[in-house]
């Protein structure tokens, strides 16, 4: 099937901010996606028109339930100018099974790619070029029938806007320090730690700001059962490096399935380093630790895509990792992602797409 | 201190509904309430303006993570005209811990009773007085920074809109029929239970709807981590009478501390019932219920007060509960409160506040 949205352009072009000072989700391109759902038609309308605000009914089911999905996915120029997208089709699918969770009613996955081909075409000249740089894309869906009481909404609308960014943390590829959360939870088995929805941010807020006031720039969450098994980070999956094992957390149910940590996992099994996606108790940590074989520890997201850990502290006790330094695998997995999504390195998984 | 606020009136107000049909949370009175937040200025600009669709950048906080509360409370009208609020202190001291929840702003807890005064006394005639009914009052906060980092926006609104509602279940006072949950989790201490916050809510809806399909109103749900304990029911306290005993779930962390609940328990000691909040099992409602121990279940909310349970199916096991009819604890409690409320009864609890 061929999608065409029909396009409205802005009068009025923004100001490209500078490539050298791009922070994280503060400035927007000039046009934005923007689809309706409702009952009798489904998915409807999608159109390209000029970035700016909606007008919603203060009753909208969002304000009031958080009934709301996002996905997070990035565009890159490669050195011959070619726009392409990072697997965009495991957004799409993502965006299904969470929107399944959340009773949001599920889009077409060749939709959902050709329009955010379709924005991103339009907006390319917004791509940054630097190191470290891509142009986030954010499709997000949100419930806006004005109504109160506690049922599915009966109409949606699903937008997608673009953020030219710079690297997530400010350090760049420097490690980070993580803090064990043994007070608050993030998700549990039956709950929605699988999806992609809004509440499970809202509520990671408290436990990141007691993690920031210590000195510690993110979260490693455990599950809510036993406080025992490592689950993930704030925004990413977590990585290890046990003795020669890659290790991740497995999808127990209450972990995102990151893009990042299934591409990584495919890196290693290709490239024919161990790797093993499994549960990982913060003991197994500890032990491995004292023994010197926890070599390294990263994040996996499409934000950073690879970040690296150099700080653990749990209970009171640091584990300082690889000397604070990035470690061989982090490296090499963030140069070759890196690498294909920019088209420095021939992408030999056959994970990118083109735009156009 | 004393708040006053500039009221803009609608030019154009809307017909009121007709007092017999209503039903929860579609259709809204004339006016609403906002206020904003940022940092320099705290919680300031509050005013009254005519109800109305409002404006939110596509990358707002509230439509990306959640970050976003509702309260909920209802205002009467007595037989000699008087308007008076339920336990408006109650809805204003739970906003502020559900804010701590979810890092929002706290807010002054006259200034939030003298906004609803000054909103419904402006709205009075729109409160219904047909049996059962009530001006339902929503108040709700949501971040509104246009950022897609995660962390707590730095600006917020602060809205009241009215809705008059009749009877929250269709069926009245008659008794409706609950599914026990065991497969999905509404929350787990240590995640956002206790907080009155939009995520809890979007996170429920997957298990209600599947048990509308089996036939079931409402769930019971079960703690996160044994699936064991009697937690609660979708928007309402979970109340039994076992023996001569009245009890509900303590408040243990993952529970809404419901003002009807508050009531109920306040209630039964003022009139020598015997009550307590302690953990329940499945286990010993099965037992009580099969020892023919188990009188009574009601829920208790501010939608419909109190509405009785005529049967529980726990794992295919159906329970049916005094004889599908509603008990004399839940029609005392009821009549009790319902009569508070709506000034047909004295209100020796000191509970309620006059408008003006
Ligand atoms: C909670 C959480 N875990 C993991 C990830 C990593 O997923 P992905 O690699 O698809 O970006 C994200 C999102 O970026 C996330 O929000
Ligand atoms: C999850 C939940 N539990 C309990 C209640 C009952 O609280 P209240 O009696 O304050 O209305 C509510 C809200 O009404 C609720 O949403």
């Amino acid at each position: 099937m061929n999608y065409e949205f029909p396009i409205t352009k802005t009068t009025n072009p923004k100001q490209k901010p500078d490539p050298k000072g791009l922070r994280f989700g503060t400035e927007f391109t000039d046009h934005m996606f923007v689809m309706d759902y409702n009952p009798e038609d489904g998915w409807n309308n999608g159109r390209i028109v000029p970035y700016g605000p909606i007008e919603l009914d203060p009753a909208a089911v969002v304000l009031h339930y958080g009934q709301e999905m996002f996905e997070g996915l990035k565009a890159y120029k490669t050195p011959e100018g070619r726009v392409q997208l990072f697997r965009p089709y495991m957004n799409a699918q993502r965006t299904n099974n969470t929107n399944d969770r959340l009773c949001i009613p599920t889009i077409d996955e060749e939709l959902f790619v050709a329009a955010i081909k379709a924005l991103v075409k339009l907006d390319q000249d917004w791509i940054p070029e630097g190191e470290g740089t891509a142009l986030y894309i954010r499709p997000f869906i949100f419930a806006d029938e004005p109504f109160l009481g506690v049922r599915r909404s009966t109409t949606y609308k699903f937008m997608i806007i673009l953020s030219p960014v710079g690297p997530y943390f400010e350090s760049g590829l420097a490690p980070t320090k993580m803090y064990v959360e043994d007070v608050y939870v993030r998700a549990v088995k039956g709950g929605t730690g699988e999806a992609k929805c809004g509440g499970n941010y809202g509520a990671s807020l408290k436990a990141q700001e007691i993690a920031h006031e210590k000195g510690y720039e993110q979260i490693l969450w455990l599950d809510g059962i036993e406080k025992k098994y490592i689950e993930e980070i704030g925004a990413a999956n977590a990585f290890f490096v046990i003795g020669d094992e890659v290790v991740t957390s497995e999808l127990n149910g209450s972990i995102l399935p990151g893009i990042t940590r299934n591409s990584i996992i495919a890196l290693c099994k290709k490239k024919g380093i161990k790797v093993s996606e499994r549960k990982i108790s913060i003991d197994e940590l500890e032990e491995a630790y004292r023994a010197g074989q926890l070599k390294e520890m990263f994040a996996s997201g499409t934000a950073a895509i690879v970040s690296p850990v150099g700080e653990l502290l749990y209970k009171g006790e640091r584990m300082i990792i690889n000397d604070n330094q990035i470690g061989p695998v982090a490296q090499e997995m963030y140069d070759t992602i890196y690498g294909i999504q920019t088209g420095k390195i021939e992408d030999f998984m056959d994970w990118t797409v083109a735009v156009e």
